[in-house]
Formats: C-alpha cells, structure tokens, sequence
C-alpha cells in the first residue's frame, strides 16, 4: 500500500505534472475512443482519472472491471485538460490524472440507491443502508458541520472558563419528568438506573461543589412516542454557572451563538437578540416560540367587538372568552371562499370551533359576516387591524388558549404559504418571565412548567400558595426561527424554597426526601446562586444546515418506533442475560 | 445582586486601591483585635477579606456570624498588607480587601469534612458528599486538567480532519466480549437494547460511509465486577480512519500525545516512541505493559540451567517448563532472608511455586541453592545475569506463563520498593504484532484477544486454520509507565476474511449473520481499509494528574458495587414503569 499524497477533490491546475496517490471509490466510469475515464471520489470531492493505453495497458485492463463504489488506489500524474474538456461544474474540473498504476482494493455490489446528493430514496432504505446513504455529500457535509459548531461551542465556553465535566449516564430513576429508560442492576437485585433525560441535577450539584462554570455536550434520553423531530436519545449543548444573573447567562450566551454564526456560516448576528415575554408572545404570535422572521401579528379584537351585532363574537367576550384576528394583507385575490373553507378545518384542528372572515373592498367588508359590521364596530375594527381595500381578515373568536393555539399555527402557516418568510435569516429571540406552573386538569394539581428546580420571581414567592398558576419563573426560552432552540432558568439554591417547591407540586415530605433529599441536603453546605441553561444540538445543526429531519442530523438515528433498521437494535437478548440481570419479559413471567 | 468584577485567586499588588465586589466561600475565619479576617475561596484560589470597624461597623456584625462554606458577597477595596502581615505561602499574601459591605447569600451547616486538599477521610464519606469533596482545590485541578486534555485532544484530531461524530448509547446487544448493560424497549415488547461497550460497529460503519477520519470522547459501559481501576461506564479517546497504515497510525496518535503533553504539562516527549514486540516484552518483562522507566529486566536462562545440578532448574527445563531470573543488584544487604521468603510469598500468588534466590558474594554463590552453582553452570550464570559480588539473584522455574506473571509482578514490586523508578517520567511504548487469538482451555475454542474485527497479517492468514494460535494481529496498544494507554488495530475489511475470523471463533454462519450481518453486508459496498485506536481517558488523566485512584478522575463516580451513594443509585422503581417495559423482576415473576 502506497502513503496517499492528494486528496482528491483538491487538486487544481497547479498540481500539473506531479505525481499523485489517490484512495477513493469509483463515482462514474466512461468509456470513449478505447480509453476509461472516472470519476474518482473521496470526502473531499470528485477528480477525474484516466486509462489509456499509453500509460499503462496493464492499468487500462484493471479499470475495464471497475463498477461503482470500488475502492481503489491510483498512481498517475496531474495533467491539464484539453481546453474543450474543462469541466466548470467540477471543482477540480480544469484537471485530470493520467494513471499507470491501479490497485482495487475492495469491490462493490451494485448499491442500492444512487451515491448522489438528490434522492428521491425512501427513508427506510436509507436508514438501512446508512453506511450508504453517509456517502452523499450532503451528508458528509451536515456532520462536517456538526463537528465544526461542538468545535466553536467548545472552544468559546472553554476560552470563558468553563470546564467540559461528563456527567453520568448511569444514573437514579426520577419519575418526575418524561418516561426514564430504565437498566437493571446485576448487582442489586430489583433495582434499576436510569438513563438522564438531561444532567440537571448533577450541573447543580457541580455548582454545590464549586465548579462555577460548566458545560458538557451531554447525551440525553427520553422514552417518549416520537415525532418527526424528536429522538429517544438527543444532544444537549449543557451549561451551568454560578454568582450570574439572567442577563449575564443571556449575554454570555448571545456571545457564544455569534460566535457559532460567524465562524461556521459567515453571518453577523446584532446582539443583544429581540427579547419577548412569555406573555407578550403568546398574545401577538399565539406560540411561545414564535417565528418572528416575518410580521402578520394577531390582533387583539376583544374590546372591540363587544356588544357588536355579530352573535358569536360579542357572546364570546360576554362569557369571558377572547376574539383575535389575522390581517393578511392584499390577500382578496389569493383566497377563495373555498380556501378559507380550508383554512377553516386547518384551524379547527386545533379547537376552533370556526374561521370567521371579511374582505375589505372598495365598496365595504364583504364575506358572511361582512354585514355585521356595517357600522361603528366596523370601523373601529378596521381601524385597529389597519385593514385597507385588498385585505382579507381572519377571526377567531374562543378561549384563550384555543385562539392562541389556532391563529399561532394559522399564521405561521400563512407566513409558509404567502412566501413573507426570508428563509436565509436566523431570527434569535429570547422569550422571558415564564409561567413557574402549570396547571393540569386532568389530576388536579400543578406541573412545573420547566422542571422543580425553576427559580421563581423573588416578588412572587407568596403566590406560590395563593395563585401558583400566577407565579413566574427565572427562566428564558432561545427560539430561533420559529424553534425552540434552547431554555435555561435561574435555579432554586435554597433548601426550604426547594421544599416549597416540592409541596406546591404535591409531594409529600417523603416522596421529595425519597427522589431528591441528596439536592436538598446539598443545598445546606453552603450552595451559590447558579442558573444555566441547555441548547438542542441536533435541532440547532438542522437549522443551520437548512435541513427539515432532524434525522438528518444524526449519524446512526432511530425510527419511529425507537428501531434502529441497520444494526435491528432492540433485538432479542438470551435468557442467560435476563437471569444475570435477574428480570423477566413479563411475556415469560405470565407463561410460569 | 452585584456583579462580580473580580476572582479571588488573581488578586495581586497591583490591584491596589481598585473596589472589587467578590463571591465566594468562607474557607476560614479569624477574630483579632475586634477585627474579622476571613479567608475568601473561589475556584481561583483564596483571598484575605478584612472586616473593621472603621470601614463598616455593619459589615463587622454581619460578618460575626460567618461561618466556614457560607457563600457571601463582598465589596470593599484592595489594600497592601503591611510587611509583617504577607503571606508568601498565598498567591494572594501580599493583599487584602477592606470590606464595606457584605450580602450572606447562603448559609452552611459545619461540613463532614475540611475543604482542604490533604484529607484523611473515607472515600464513601468523600463520595456521599461529593459536592463537597468537590470543592477541595486538588479536586478541581484534575477536572480543569481533564477539561484542558480534552480540548487540545479535540483541537488536534479536528486540526488533522477529523469529524466528532456521536454514536448511539441505545444500541443492539452483542454478547461476545464482555457483559452488556441492557436497556428494556417499551415499543418492542421482549426486547433491550444494549450500551456500548465501545463504539466500534458504529465506527468501522462510518469508515464504510466514506468519513475517512472519526474520532469520538465517547462514553462505554461494561458491566463487570468492578476491581479498583474499573468503573461500569467508563470514557474512551475513539478514532478511525481510513486508507492508512499501521505506522502511520502510530505517527499520527504520536503527534497527539506529544501535543497533549507539551501544552498541558510542558514536557517535550521525543518521537518516534519506544517500539516492542508483544513477544519480546513478555520475554523481557513479564508483561504486555511493561513499566520502561527502569530496568531489571526478566533474564532467560533455560539453556543455561539445563543439565544443572539444581534438579528444580533441570527438570523444568526437561519438561519444556522455563527458568528465567532478576538481578537485584546491590540488594545483598536489603534484602534478609525473611524478605526473601516475603518475596517468595509474593510470586507464589501469581501461582509460582517457589522463588529461588542467590546471592552473589566476594567469597561465591551463597544461600540455599548457590552450592549447586559451585561449578560451570554457576559461571554461565553469573556471566548470563552480568553479576557481581553484592547482587542478589533471584529465580523461577515453572511454565512459561508462570514465570512471566510472578517475575513481570515482582519486577514491578521491585522497582517501587528499591526506588528504581523515576517518578517524573512519563515513559511511552507502542506494543506491537499481538497474538490475533488466544485459546481459553475452559471451553476449547479460540477467543479474539483484542476483537474479532482485528486484521491478521496478511502473511499468517493461511495459519488461521493450519495455527490459529500463531497468527499475529495488525494491533498495537500504547503503554504509559506500565499501565495500558490505550490500543487499537487494522481491521478487516472484507466480507470473507471477516467470515472465516468468525468461524473460527466458533460463530455458526447463522450467528455471525444474525450478529453482524449488517457489518459484513457493509462489507460488500466498497469498504475502505481502515484502522483506528482507542485510549482510556479515564485513565489517561489519572497519570497525569498523578493521582492513583481512577475515581478521582470521574466527577460522579459509581463504587466497587457498582452505586452512586450520592444519588442513590440503582434503585427501585414503581411496577408501573415495569408494567410499562413489560418486564418482572424476577422475584416478582418467582413469587407469582
């Protein structure tokens, strides 16, 4: 085996006349006027070889059994192409290298999809066959990327003093939280650990110990039924520091994604980004991640219609609910009857009830319920939507939540239809003063909205009792494009804050010592202020490499169904296994 | 909340005059002359802070009732100390802060133990308390230079071109090698997933995805009985790159360690690294990880014993055994007949029967066996061991195995207790062209003694049926004064090579095929040769923080029964998250 000197996709013009050893697989293979041209392949690009009988008849017989995806290792030298034959869709298209020596070292079936960056491929072929599906290009390139942005991220935070600590994987079940994967202890019989669905609670034990600054690129993991961007194990960009206030984790943290933006895709992002509370979000976008890339805000109709002679608005707000509207600009046009029908069952998948309309003409508000505001109700609410002749208005009218959820999705979705949104910008925005709880009516009682360890407003420490569903948190979302790219919080430091947290969500004294009496306990040996904070990886790197799958983004991901098609991970283990572990399927148990 | 404008451990003389607001820890407190002094402690270090009256009679009365690890913060100005008051054993001795003003941010209760780096404490204690153990400076400096090794690691390898790609944790169970972790699937009713024990499928696949150049700090479970230098999950350097050979794999991980070496410890270490067959560090050291920072190498002298007087000597010899001994030069007077027999108690636990011993002296051959030397034999002796008066020699005759294990331990044990050893050095060695297979009598079949993707030379490959015992790996692993650094291989990169390693490690063509029939079919599409390396980091970083205890290394780290006593982990979890996994533990499955 000879040392490799040139990658190909490097080579230029100014390489004419040397010597070259090249290692790749076979992209393409020509035949013409009895000489063999190829297309040779490695990460770095594609070059042209040639066989011709002058330079060696040996190798020209050799590459006459060439096929795709053979890898080989070439001997030749760099010559310049005939003019006519500069290929200027080729990087290294100005060149070609005349081989004499030729060695195959492994051959290829024929693959079953294309090696190319376009595939119209099912993904489950591709899935299968990942080891494939890595050569496109486009592939190599998102990892590159990938690799690139751990590097910038790294680098950043350990130039600001942060220390990378890995933090265990084997760690203790705490059912609080989305569904733990569980792996049971050989050692101790019936017991289990549990894989960290984030390292929360050893970065603030970390923080206890004095490490002041942290951060890890943390695998974490979830057992959840998945959705096309979720995955049962994902990466978190992990932080935590201590003695910092929200604004100095904001800064800091709008410091490390200009860097990211300007060292990986070139772009300058104006700091500090847009801020936006959690309730100023929800009121004009109806989303606490808002993709604020384009306007199309919802209005706020409520004081408005009123008493007006449309039933179904004025009862609405009569009975406590909310009417809010769309304006979509110059849209008379491009919306028939029969496509607000349609954006009338978009929106009822999200609850609403209906999708009422105008369209402001030269001659008035036309549409079914036009006529209702054929008067000063009319005006006052053109005159709040800043409606002229050509827009159509869009309303719903509901509770809160409802009209919230349903105008959020129906605006982003207009937004995606009428073409406002300026896909080459990354809009970063911070979204702030979050509620601390959540109320649930299913089993009556309050959630943490982030996690029990969310710091609340120091002013609104005795709502925790009297109006917990009016208590805000320390805690900021970064949303970027419409994404919810990360969150963090300021954390609870105080063992009898802590405490109240726990009973606010129900726990008796002896469940809260049970799951997390070790944070508790820590907390009174003298713990500092901290908060921190955790980005998305993967959802960040699809973002940044345009992609739409979070998949994408992942060497080895799974389906799904949580499989993994190539190595046909979760399989079957040996009952000898089970007995070590000292567990049974309860398919097996039930048989006894 | 003010913000911190200063560390405690960098301040200096020149800051002098400058109001800085700190945070930090009581470390220690001193009442004198109606003055408070308190010792201040960051992560950076310690600093004087100084409560008087003059400056805030406030500040005095807060500061009465600090107490050591209460977390506070101070404002005040940095003053010199008078001449008599420096503390040159302090970084910061030459000043003080005069504290105006001053916020107990958190209060502590007396900690089990002193934050202080010297401790005499019980490890369980350290480790129920790691928040705290954390805190000790010696802690901190191994994280910092764990953090610091990691970094330059990662800039090299990506410097080199090589992508950080993450490989899965919930991967398919692959029983040969040792004990998997086992995840149960909630989806897959009777299945798990597996941990890794190393991301080697995942690697070698994307070689096969035409990467080229991976590389991974990637986490590894194991779950085996745990000795003192193990740790169920465990944290490896992992790299594999393709279309190079063996030497310039070496070359490269060479550079690697010469980077870390030099910008995390300022040492320059000379390449190319100390080279050694497997063969001849067994034969010259007893070990495949021999400790080259002395000598006393193990001396064969079979064939200078043979026919020997000494019928212990000769008979082994006869009977295909081996007599190879140490020069322990000088050691006349060091070493009594008693420590001697201490000596012989030693080896005998590495299953030798028995030490024999010489001591060499102006007047001839001493002690139990020299009157059988008084003769040529004793002459070839003493010439073979290049003896001189005041040596002792000492000797054991058994099986090969035998001799290697008991002299490579005693040669070890040697070297510390005589002091031969410089502590300074950090002494690397490659160990090359390993056995590809080792035969275990247990149950008559071949075992891969690295794995069974290891490439054999290619000159021994007919030996895998006629001698598998004789076939030597393309392998190579890195040592550091006696410990294994790491290790790695070429792999084989072929469908049937692969095919004909299984079978004769026993695999059934339908268990190679249900196992790692993905990997093979990968084989078949144009794989690359490709080899790589993994080093322990965990380990790693114990050498070179100098301490002697792996888990010093590991911020949380599991003990010899394979807890957490921090977190309490593994523990019981509710039969709804079984019912969930459908799993039993067995006692409930028993009980049924």
């Amino acid at each position: 085996m000879a040392k490799r000197t040139h990658e190909c996709g490097i080579l230029r013009g100014a390489h004419e006349g040397e010597r070259v050893v090249l290692k790749g697989w076979v992209q393409r293979r020509r035949d013409f006027g009895g000489l063999i041209f190829v297309d040779l392949r490695d990460r770095t690009g594609l070059v042209q070889i040639v066989f011709n009988p002058e330079n060696s008849q040996e190798a020209l017989d050799i590459a006459d059994s060439l096929r795709s995806e053979f890898v080989v290792e070439v001997e030749g030298a760099v010559a310049l192409r005939d003019p006519e034959m500069i290929n200027p869709n080729m990087e290294t298209g100005m060149v070609e290298v005349l081989i004499d020596q030729i060695t195959i070292i492994n051959k290829a079936k024929t693959p079953p999809f294309a090696i190319e960056d376009r595939t119209e491929v099912n993904e489950d072929l591709r899935l299968k066959y990942r080891y494939l599906d890595l050569r496109r290009p486009v592939m190599f390139d998102t990892f590159k990327l990938r690799s690139d942005v751990t590097k910038v991220i790294r680098n950043f935070l350990q130039d600001e003093g942060f220390l990378e600590v890995e933090t265990p994987i084997l760690t203790k079940s705490t059912p609080e939280g989305a569904r733990d994967y569980l792996v049971p202890s050989r050692v101790h019989e019936g017991e289990f650990y549990a894989l960290p669905q984030s390292p929360q609670l050893f970065k603030q034990l970390l923080m206890v110990g004095g490490f002041e600054r942290y951060f890890q690129i943390a695998r974490c993991f979830r057992d959840e039924d998945l959705r096309a961007d979720r995955q049962p194990e994902f990466t978190q960009i992990d932080m935590e520091m201590s003695f910092m206030s929200q604004d100095e984790i904001i800064e800091l943290n709008e410091k490390l994604i200009q860097k990211v933006m300007k060292e990986v895709k070139g772009i300058d992002i104006p700091a500090p980004f847009q801020r936006m509370t959690y309730k100023d979000a929800m009121s004009r976008y109806g989303s606490d991640k808002p993709d604020v890339r384009f306007d199309l805000e919802l209005i706020e109709l409520s004081d408005v219609v009123a008493g007006c002679n449309f039933k179904v608005f004025a009862s609405t707000v009569e009975n406590g609910g909310q009417v809010k509207g769309l304006n979509i600009k110059g849209a008379n046009d491009k919306y028939s009857r029969k496509d607000l029908d349609e954006l009338t069952k978009f929106v009822g998948r999200y609850g609403a009830k209906g999708l009422a309309w105008i369209k402001v003409t030269e001659e008035g508000l036309t549409g079914p319920i036009g006529k209702f505001f054929d008067d000063e109700f009319g005006e006052k609410l053109v005159e709040r939507m800043q409606a002229e002749p050509g827009d159509t208005l869009v309303f719903v009218a509901d509770k809160k939540s409802v009209v919230a959820d349903s105008l959020g999705a129906l605006r982003k979705k207009l937004g995606k239809d009428l073409g406002l949104i300026d896909e080459s910008r990354f809009a970063f925005l911070w979204i702030t003063e979050w509620p601390l709880l959540e109320y649930s009516e299913d089993d009556d009682r309050y959630y943490a909205a982030h996690h029990p360890f969310t710091r609340p407003f120091d002013e609104d420490l005795e709502k925790m009792v009297t109006e917990p569903g009016a208590v805000k948190a320390q805690a900021y979302d970064i949303v970027l494009n419409g994404y919810e790219l990360g969150g963090g919080s300021l954390r609870i430091h105080e063992k009898d804050l802590q405490e109240k947290m726990f009973k606010t969500l129900g726990f008796t004294d002896e469940e809260a010592k049970e799951q997390f009496g070790f944070l508790m306990n820590a907390f009174e040996y003298g713990t500092p202020p901290h908060g921190g904070l955790a980005f998305g990886l993967d959802r960040f790197i699809m973002l940044l490499a345009g992609r739409d799958n979070l998949r994408d983004t992942i060497a080895f991901p799974k389906t799904a169904s949580a499989s993994c098609v190539l190595t046909n991970a979760p399989s079957t283990v040996s009952l000898a296994q089970l007995d070590e572990l000292n567990i049974r399927t309860k398919t097996l148990a039930d048989e006894k």
